[in-house]
């Protein structure tokens, strides 16, 4: 048993095949430790972050061949394989598929959007889909769910995710169902700290709890945990740790029999809450089978491995969970694959060979959620600068290094540059710069984001962009990503003033935003790469 | 005949496999254009740019299965593979070379920089470098070869482009020297337009032409025509359209034999000159064997059909470029590989397995070089911060999009961070915001930029930074890229502020920057990439 204990852990790799490349070190494996870790201690799975799709082939089968037990290869990929590893397709946030009129195309989209992610993955080597997030949405001031969610209400997030896992199962990938029992109603970022859920247990059982009945219901695999408290099931104790909540509701009451998988363990709600390994046990002991991101798992097999010894954890609580991976290893295995009705991606999948990606994106469901989604007002169409450099471009982002989104290729900057406008680009901290401007269009890229602890703009930033929208120096407002931005922004603007809000911040997005505002004559002088 | 007049063409394309990736649609063919030229017009070769190493022999592959006769696969990779294709090893500059003290450590780095870069173009599936750039520039403000070229004197350049030229030996790889007969004195940027060097016949031989002739004497496989006229052999046309100059001199004084190539023919030094299949006919008239990113495939190869049906052409004429083309390709061909001495390298390119491309990145050789032409000054160590947001990491970068040297991860943010700088990220334009801040390290990211048409600041960014420096705020100055504009700069400086000046801006280039300028216990508590 004792070399069995690693394949209840799933650790962090660059998706680049080199050290080098490696972005964030203090989360990151090199080659080196990956070798030991999947051919030593027989560690079960890894989570990929960073490069392209290609690369993320030719990384999964090195790390496969690297492993002693073929590996479970997870990614976050909850806005298709293109929203993490470039050349992927990448789909709109979820929260946009709800923002859909016809309940019937959201939910054929979010199956697409489930069909494609799967393959996709599939074909570069991801078996695990960490994905759908099944959170209700129903706080506005979510730093870390938010658009994230398929909705703000149970029956909306139940519908579309339910459609989303039952696209996925056209290919033999997991899925997941997230954050259980629900992070959706905090305004609390629990990468940073540990929020509390205060609702009685009919209220979960009203809204936070129908979209994981439903996910289990249509067959998920798996269930992540939320670092956060359900005061009603347990006062003390984070979900990821407590018995109550994990075994006593999530595997007893709800009867889910997959995989139960904690949310990453070195994120700071739960790893300030004891140490390291004694983290580890106690997410076992509460029911977790798999283990995310360890602060460092030889230590944490070590500490398992003492505990079983001691008798503080049983060998069939143990036996249990190693049962459960071995089962959901076999879903996605080889073999799995070969007997799979999609033969030719599983041929793709199986050789992984990267120059057959090339006809596997689906652009025309990423048009119809972002064309379905789409908000707009205001008198049209945009009139380009009349003679070079009168008219300013101005972007916002509070990203601009790294980010996948904006580039001199995409549309938001070179559609507009060939128009003869001038581009400033700005962080939210330097908007007060666009005050000297006396005529721009202002195209604001902002979600809610996990990390920044805070769901929107900060109260100054609010202040300069209002002065601003107020000036009458904007003669076009472009907003990318959170509705709930431009629910504040929109009161604030003179009503001639064309805008346009798209819940995507991808170059099919940017494309959208900008053929809605000019004119076809206008848009028919511009070059531009026709597959965005 | 005709189906070979293909082969005298190399046209562009992107590194990645996906249209929806390509960067310049202007430039870049489609998946669908590519197939047409390489399977049924024969196209000769193709020249890359996007995509990580990884993508790049995925993409090299599927271009080789797609092409009727194998292709020769270009890059400008000047500074090893990484400079275009991240995951590949990245070299400083070639000036940075010429800055060694000692001549012999430069040119057995130079000979190490040819070896590796050869043996990564290699396994990414390129088999022609258009490498070594053997221009003396000997003009400061020359914008477009600046620190591209290996020196400012023909000794220099000769030595060190020869030892490059000898090391990619090692490989199966073709060579290029480039731009015949010399780019190095002018201020003009053959990209905007087309630049007169007014030198005697004397001069020339005494400075442009001996690394070339050192070039052809160790054995380059081809020499790169250049957009711009010389008018003691050419009153009138441009280097790349002229028989007087790349027949009567380059063929018959100076005995070339192998690849003659244009610059990229839709550069608007060349491309301005006459219409675009004129210029493809005059360019052959002149002596070219390959044409080098023609407007027009199609109607390049018609209207060459069409001359040598009028007799405009002769078919000894193209004859002899095709048999030329053939000897290079033989040098390359799979069969060469086969029998290469490298066998181990020979084996990866041929199985185009990205992932193992794991060991052969040469950190070693980029390191020696930075270190050897680092120039530094000042009072050291530099003090961080006491307090956080006490002091500010300002970086000015003229490409903050989509560069491929900083994000949060690399050295020159990454480190500063820890220290509890605040992140201040800038183009030059913006220089002024700094002047609201009372205390800075100044980093600035700086070379002489092709299609920028200039090699330095502007004088308005000139002016603010002499402000700058001389008005004490500055802690701390770093400047990566340009020799000329830290000549500049230095006397500018109070002479006790710690500065460092690097050629390379790479994240290896940052981290011995910021080694040099910290304590070694400082140091040590900083967190980063150990393989940077």
């Amino acid at each position: 048993m004792k070399n069995e204990i690693g394949q209840m852990l799933v650790v962090r790799a660059s998706g680049h095949l080199f050290d080098q490349q490696i972005r964030y070190p203090v989360w990151e494996a090199t080659q080196q430790q990956l070798q030991y870790w999947l051919a030593d201690l027989n560690i079960g799975g890894v989570i990929l972050l960073g490069g392209s799709v290609v690369e993320l082939a030719a990384r999964s089968r090195q790390l496969q061949n690297w492993a002693k037990t073929p590996l479970l290869i997870a990614a976050d990929i909850e806005e298709g394989v293109g929203q993490r590893f470039p050349g992927g397709t990448w789909f709109p946030p979820p929260m946009a598929l709800s923002a859909i009129g016809d309940r019937k195309t959201a939910q054929q989209c979010a199956a697409e959007m489930g069909k494609t992610t799967a393959r996709e993955a599939l074909a570069a080597g991801i078996n695990w889909l960490l994905a759908p997030v099944v959170d209700v949405n129903n706080n506005p001031d979510n730093p870390v769910i938010n658009v994230r969610a398929f909705g703000d209400t149970p029956e909306a997030v139940t519908e579309l995710a339910t459609a989303f896992i039952t696209g996925c199962q056209h290919y033999p990938v997991l899925t997941t169902a997230k954050h259980f029992p629900g992070h959706g109603d905090t305004a609390t970022d629990s990468h940073l700290e540990l929020p509390a859920i205060a609702h009685s247990e009919k209220r979960l059982h009203e809204v936070e709890l129908p979209p994981f009945i439903g996910a289990i219901a249509a067959g998920v695999d798996s269930v992540m945990t939320a670092h956060l408290r359900v005061l009603a099931w347990d006062k003390e104790t984070p979900a990821t740790l407590s018995y109550p909540i994990l075994t006593e509701q999530l595997r007893q009451k709800m009867g889910f029999e997959g995989l139960i998988v904690t949310d990453a363990l070195v994120m700071a709600g739960v790893a300030n809450y004891a140490d390291a390994e004694e983290i580890c046990l106690q997410a076992i002991e509460a029911g977790a089978d798999i283990l995310l991101m360890p602060a460092n798992p030889e230590k944490a097999i070590a500490a398992i491995e003492n505990a079983v010894k001691t008798g503080r954890i049983s060998r069939d609580r143990l036996r249990a969970s190693l049962h459960r991976i071995r089962t959901a290893k076999e879903k996605i295995s080889a073999n799995a694959l070969a007997r799979s009705p999609q033969k030719q991606d599983a041929a793709i999948a199986l050789s992984f060979d990267p120059s057959q990606f090339a006809q596997i994106r689906d652009g025309a469901t990423v048009e119809t959620i972002l064309r379905e989604s789409m908000q707009q007002g205001g008198n049209l169409p945009l009139q380009p600068p009349q003679t070079p450099h009168q008219g300013i471009n101005a972007i916002v982002a509070s990203n601009l290094l790294n980010n996948d989104f904006l580039g001199f290729h995409t549309p938001a900057i070179a559609i507009p540059q060939q128009l003869g406008y001038e581009l400033q680009l700005l962080a939210p901290e330097s908007l007060q710069q666009l005050l000297s401007f006396s005529s721009m269009t202002l195209q604001l890229f902002a979600r809610g984001n996990p990390f920044r602890g805070s769901a929107s703009f900060t109260p100054e930033t609010k202040s300069v962009l209002e002065n601003l929208l107020r000036s009458d120096r904007v003669t076009a407002l472009v907003l990318y990503g959170s509705p709930y931005i431009v629910e504040w922004l929109l009161p604030n603007l003179n009503s001639h003033i064309p805008w346009v809000f798209s819940y995507g911040q991808m170059p099919t997005a940017q494309r959208l935003a900008w053929e809605f505002l000019l004119s076809q004559k206008t848009l028919s002088s511009v070059r531009q790469n026709a597959f965005i």
